[in-house]
């Protein structure tokens, strides 16, 4: 056997330059993610409305003081030293800037929910293909170790899928119901279907592999806002082999965010799953091939409980990994992850039926992908 | 001030003279708990299709030498050494013998599902009251030191009560799906939907202190076997002030008995409610105000973990309960208590509703009292 020549010394990969698009609220737990993903990350300039804007931002997230602070998100999109950009804008918004960001040759990074509609989100989709940059809809969870964990433990432990649960609510106080763009029906009018439902919506398909329901139906009596914005609701989702999945996601109770997957053979039951109760572990249990005990006393076996530590949160696994996947593309000829786009979609297209089914008075909706 | 007299030397409460009318699997559960149940509670008689299987159940189930062996259920209602009978017969038997027992002036513990309908539950409870006998149904989780517990915490912790789900399945093997009573249309006509679902409607009815829904709408697609029984189903539950609840049971999927109740100032979870996993140890938990954390990367505060402990097994308590009242109006002229008719009729009534709903095509049926 020959022996394997040396190595030649590798340079470490350039970080990705990251323009910041808005500052909204959630883009301050983005800036703290893009620091946190060094080196693979650097945030390289800010843009927002106004330039003041911008450099307020930055001081209070600890900006680099070399990064760029842009008074328009155009002047940000014309800079040349930004390699993708994080969109946090109101989704009525996104067709327009993740299109544009797109044409300039930016990778991107999106809030969810993604798009208004299924339409706005391919015409995004397509600008993104058309320049060969990656796009990623900015899902916290999926990029937690947990969820990869659960997932490898499902065939085994759960078996095959039939029943899927998922809650998320928050309680918004009155200031949030009266003036968050969440409840507006010019900026996110999908309201709390898109913001909380989205995750939900995505946690089931997450938990059937990504095979797209047939049809939905949404639950009657949703509760909207004098403007007719969702403030909360609910579906059930069928799919053709006799699997089911139900959701509900709201504004108006206490802070829940379950998840439960029941299989022929097991369990899982997460209640954090969307954000972990701790940064750094995330628990859950999962009750497998459960039986009676003798006399219906007890369970055997029990459920295991689990806990899944990570060193970085999520957010910045997500901006790592988002990161790794433009280096592929900028630094050695790869092509984007289509991986991204098509679980993106899919939640897109799930959330549109069930607000048809809601506009249509709750009757059954096929869902076409 | 006057001293008191002394009081007098009391004697304890003669025991409750129970009979085991049938001896169906469960009724080895309710055998032991009724010699935990002591000195409440003694066994004096079992009754049969034949004494030979009499026999055999007593001698298996460690029942007193001198119980009397009855080879036939009107033998052990004729029988006047009995004040009290647990009744696990097939549901399609209840009505007739729980009628007969009630007319004897035997008090009733009957298995759940009580009845085939209300009108036949109607019937029991009429017979019942006529004789003045106690009548409580067999659904033991509802005497764990847990259950109180909770539904102690739900007002201030959980607040006013929003979303309620409920699942129960277990994975029944082919020889039940083949030969159990709970497959079969002549004896458990309801299937699932009596034997599991019957758990998930009275947890429900429990969350919101037995308030009944103005309506239901049963889920589309139940499982259903070749002889028309539900193997699987669910149904969505509303009231008039927007509250609602979600269930799904099946002989399908892992064992499974989840409840979650959602309000607005809190969230309790308990995965094990109609059998706990151990026996002597009920845990749940609450999430009550719960927030974002700062740049929302966590929670605050973060649920409480709560584990009720018991010496006793829920359904030596539910027999001592029983006992209990049966005392009061055997020895003391008391009424019988009317709270347990009233839940199991509020439960039957919605499960009925259930039905119908299955029964008209999956369309919502109002919930009539």
């Amino acid at each position: 056997m020959s022996s394997a020549a040396p190595a030649p010394e590798e340079q470490p990969p350039r970080p990705v330059r990251f323009g910041i698009m808005g500052c909204a609220s959630i883009a301050r737990k983005l800036a703290r993610a893009m620091l946190l993903a060094a080196p693979a990350c650097a945030v390289t300039a800010v843009g927002s409305r106004s330039e003041a804007k911008a450099r307020l931002f930055a001081a209070d997230n600890g900006l680099p003081a070399e990064a760029r602070l842009h008074g328009s998100y155009e002047a940000l999109l014309d800079d040349p030293g930004v390699d993708a950009v994080y969109l946090p804008l109101p989704t009525s918004l996104h067709v327009q800037w993740a299109t544009a960001a797109a044409a300039r040759g930016k990778h991107v990074l999106l809030e969810k929910p993604t798009a208004l509609c299924a339409a706005d989100l391919d015409a995004i989709l397509a600008a993104c293909d058309a320049s060969g940059v990656q796009f990623m809809d900015s899902t916290m969870w999926m990029h937690h170790p947990r969820t990869a964990k659960m997932h490898e433990l499902l065939p085994a432990d759960v078996g095959d899928v039939r029943v899927v649960n998922s809650l998320f609510s928050f309680r918004a106080n009155e200031d949030f119901l009266q003036n968050d763009i969440r409840v507006k029906p010019d900026l996110d009018a999908l309201g709390a279907l898109g913001d909380a439902g989205w995750y939900c919506i995505r946690a089931i398909l997450w938990a059937v592999d990504y095979e797209l329901p047939k049809n939905v139906i949404a639950l009657p009596e949703p509760v909207k806002n004098q403007a007719g914005v969702l403030i909360a609701c609910g579906a059930t989702l069928y799919w053709a082999d006799g699997k089911m999945a139900t959701f509900h996601c709201s504004f108006l109770t206490n802070l829940t965010m379950d998840l439960t997957v029941v299989g022929t053979d097991g369990t899982l039951h997460v209640t954090d799953f969307i954000i972990p109760y701790e940064e750094k572990s995330g628990p859950f249990s999962v009750a497998s091939k459960s039986n009676f005990a003798e006399l219906s006393n007890g369970w055997v076996p029990q459920p295991s409980k689990h806990v899944v530590m990570t060193d970085l949160p999520q957010e910045a696994l997500m901006v790592q990994e988002f990161c790794r996947l433009v280096q592929g593309i900028r630094d050695a000829g790869a092509k984007p992850e289509n991986k991204w786009p098509a679980i993106t979609r899919k939640t897109q297209v799930v959330l549109d039926a069930v607000k048809t089914s809601i506009d249509n008075g709750f009757g059954s909706v096929d869902v076409v992908s």
